[in-house]
């Protein structure tokens, strides 16, 4: 039985649709993107999701107390029957509850090498302009569990990419998602829905 | 003319031997290893020195103040006419005094991806030790100039090296030194020589 995954998104929605792509052709045999949220109601990632024909839902974090925002997204997982959530460009803030309720069942992924140029603070374009800023020759993205301590959790996979003479840190942006995010999540979400649906099969869960 | 190279050593000298090795192998060409350093007496680095048929000295650390350690290092190096320091395996703490003598001179290898697992405290086994803690899948070299911040000065090369299952800190030391650490070195030193010797070309030294 597969892994019904649900994917957070804020945003344009790159690593969602890598996802989407790995599902269509195969990639993704042990799991299944039933669900896609959105804290934003502007994130192109709602069109990509229902191109694909997934379930897009909204919820606004924007101007209301994190509680409410966090119950909105248990009961829209809960409804769809989500076991594996993935944030994918998901810009907000997780509460430690919420976080313990999916033990070892929330994925990210981080656009460096962890334990380089995360935590608190490092998101987005400021992870690159950090690690330009450093001068390191590599870079790239970790897909790690998400647990109390930001960008804390269990390592699954890393990929390095290549720093080049001349970069911004948008291009290295759109390098590290080419050569790295775009590969990492995938396979990661892949690895943590077989092993979901193993120990379902197995009958531990 | 050649840039003359200065190895500082304190054990066994692996990365002195991919130096020596390199520089045989014709892949040293604008450099030329004229001297080797050991911090103790006892170093087999020594006897790798005398094997190539390189000048090795003895500046012992141990039971003396730093001020007297290094202005016996300082003299040593200029009755050799070094204009460049690598360090490879040295285990003292250079003085900021020491160092602002040659800016841009002194060359050092550390056995992670930094800014991963680096700065103080940070040296031999327990940067592998680290690296295993937190559970990363990639660590590696990095070769980078000395400045007065442990680790912190300008990044010259970096490779990255896969974490494998059951590595302990030994097994995983060996690895980044095969397949990062004896082949970066070498290539910083012929970098970071034929800089030197190009800039004397040009008369600016």
């Amino acid at each position: 039985m597969k892994t019904k995954i649900g994917v957070l998104v804020s945003g344009g929605g790159t690593n969602l649709q890598a996802l989407l792509d790995a599902q269509a052709a195969g990639g993704l045999p042990s799991g299944e993107i039933v669900l896609v949220i959105s804290s934003r109601p502007d994130a192109y990632a709602l069109t990509r999701a229902e191109l694909a024909g997934v379930r897009a839902a909204v919820a606004v974090r924007k101007g209301r107390p994190q509680a409410e925002f966090e119950a909105e997204l248990l009961a829209l997982l809960a409804e769809s029957g989500v076991e594996l959530v993935i944030l994918a460009g998901f810009l907000s803030i997780l509460s430690a509850d919420f976080i313990r309720q999916f033990p070892n069942r929330i994925v990210n992924i981080h656009p460096s090498l962890i334990p380089a140029f995360c935590g608190e603070g490092f998101y987005g374009l400021r992870v690159h302009e950090a690690a330009l800023l450093r001068g390191v020759k590599l870079t790239g993205a970790t897909v790690h569990f998400v647990n109390e301590i930001p960008d804390g959790g269990k390592i699954l996979l890393q990929k390095a990419v290549a720093v080049e003479e001349g970069d911004t840190p948008a291009i290295l942006q759109r390098r590290v998602m080419e050569q790295a995010e775009w590969l990492l999540l995938p396979a990661a979400a892949e690895m943590v829905a077989k092993s979901i649906a193993q120990e379902k099969e197995n009958g531990y869960l």
